[in-house]
C-alpha cells in the first residue's frame, strides 16, 4: 500500500494544480472531493487514477481500478477546496463527450450561467428530472470545478455534458428538427403550452438572461406566471420549474 | 448635507456592527447594500434611518425620509459584505412582524434550512408565485444577513416573513384547520395530488430534510416525480416546483 506524507511530494503538487481550470483543461483530469461524490463516479464508472485517503477519517473504496495512497490530513487539505474536507480526494480523468445523436432528445442549454452553484444545480435538476442531456455555453462556469461537481450532487456523472458554441449548436438543433424553447416574459404560459416531445430549453446568465441573439432563434417562448412584485426568479428555480413542467407534460 | 470621511467615525462603527447577528437583534436594525435593494425597500416604504452614499458612484434617493450622508469609498466598503460594493448602503428598522391572521393563507415554512443563498432564494420564489408568508423555525439561517437579503432580490419587502418555533406553529395551524403539507419519498404524486385552497408546506434542511417530529404532523405528503439516478433535488429547485404547481392549481 503505498503511502504518501509529505505536501511537497511532486505527485501531491502536480495534483493540487488541478484546482486551477487552466491545468484542469491540459490535463483532462479533474479531482472528486468527498465519499459521496467518489461513490457516484465509481458507479457510473468514470475512469479514476488515484484515491488519496486519509486512514484516520476513512477506508479507500474496495470497488475501484483506482491507485489507493494513504496520506496525512495536510495532505487531504492542500487538494480540497472546502474548509473541512471529508479525508478522501480522488484524480479522475474528464469522461469524453459522447457522441450526441440530435434525431431525439431533451437537451438543456445554459448560456453564460456565471455561478457554479447555479451550473452545478440545473444539472443535478436536469439528471433528476430525466432530460438527455446539458449543454453548456462557453462563457458558463466550469463543470469541473468543485463548487459545480459539488453542487450537482454527482448528478454530472450520469447525465452527458457537452460544451459547445450554442450559436452553432443551435443551427444543428435547427438542422435536425428539434425546436428550441426558452423563457421570456410575454410567451405562453408555462401551464397552458403544449411542448414537443423533442426539444432544447435555453436558460441564461442570471442577471441579462438569454443572449438576444440566441433569443430571436427560440421557436417557443414560455412564461412562468408570477403573482408578486419581484420581477425574476432565481435561474435554477426558474429552470426547475421548466424541467419539471415539461417532464411532467410528456 | 452631512459628510462623514473617517471610517473611525463613531457612527460608522456603530452601523458597522450591523453585519453581525447578535447586534442587528439588539438595535432591531439591519443593512442594505446597493441600489436595486434600497429601491425596492423604499417602494416597500421600510422605514431607513440612513442612507451612506459615495457621491463619486451615485446619487442619493430622492423619495426617503432618511438621512443622507456623503461618505468616502472605504466607508462603504467598511459597511459592505460584497467585493464590488455599489457605492450606497443604508440602515434600516427591521418591520414589525404582521399579525398573521391564520383563517386563511398560503404559508411557507422551513426547517433548519442553513444556507443563506437558500433562504434567500425560497423567499424571493414564495413572493413570486403569490404566497402569503414565510415563517422561519428557530435555526433557519438569519433572514437579515447581507447574503440572504441579495439572494431574495428583494423580495424580502414585499412579502411577511415571521420567526416562529415550528412546533407551536404548526399546532397553532391545526387549531385553525390549515393543512400541513410536506414533501417525501413515498407521498401522492405532486401533479395527480388535490391540494386545499389554505395550507402550510414545508421545506427542511439541505442534507437532513424536514425533522421527523414536524413530518408526523403533515396531512398530506407530496413527491416530486423523479427520473434519474441522483436521489434529490436542491432545497430551493424542489420549493420551487412544489410552489409553482401548487399556484397554479389554484
Amino acid at each position: 500500500m503505498k503511502q504518501i506524507l509529505s505536501v511537497q511530494n511532486p505527485l501531491i503538487k502536480q495534483c493540487k494544480k488541478l484546482k486551477a481550470k487552466k491545468y484542469r483543461e491540459e490535463q483532462g483530469q479533474f479531482l472528486i472531493d468527498g465519499q459521496h461524490l467518489l461513490q457516484e463516479a465509481i458507479s457510473a464508472q468514470l475512469s479514476l487514477e488515484y484515491i488519496f485517503y486519509d486512514p484516520n477519517r476513512c477506508d479507500p473504496p474496495q470497488n475501484t481500478d483506482a491507485e489507493c495512497i494513504e496520506c496525512s490530513e495536510e495532505i487531504i487539505r492542500a487538494l480540497s477546496d472546502t474548509p473541512s474536507p471529508q479525508g478522501i480526494i480522488a484524480v479522475a480523468e474528464m469522461p469524453n463527450e459522447p457522441d450526441s445523436d440530435l434525431s431525439a432528445g431533451r437537451y438543456v442549454l445554459l448560456d453564460d450561467v456565471q455561478d457554479p452553484g447555479n451550473v452545478g444545480t440545473i444539472i443535478r435538476t436536469a439528471e433528476v428530472l430525466g432530460m438527455t442531456g446539458v449543454v453548456l455555453g462557453e462563457h458558463c462556469a466550469d463543470v469541473y470545478s468543485s463548487k459545480t461537481i459539488r453542487s450537482t450532487q454527482g448528478a454530472l456523472f450520469h447525465i452527458p455534458i457537452l460544451r459547445r458554441n450554442l450559436q452553432a449548436f443551435t443551427e444543428e438543433l435547427h438542422q435536425h428538427h428539434i425546436p428550441l424553447l426558452a423563457t421570456a416574459m410575454n410567451g405562453e404560459s408555462l401551464e397552458e403550452a403544449e411542448v414537443p416531445l423533442n426539444f432544447a430549453i435555453l436558460f441564461g446568465n442570471e442577471g441579462k438572461g438569454v443572449s438576444p441573439a440566441l433569443l430571436d432563434k427560440a421557436a417557443q417562448l414560455l412564461t412562468i406566471p408570477m403573482a408578486g412584485k419581484t420581477e425574476s426568479l432565481n435561474v435554477t428555480v426558474a429552470a426547475g420549474i421548466v424541467l419539471y413542467r415539461l417532464h411532467s407534460k410528456r
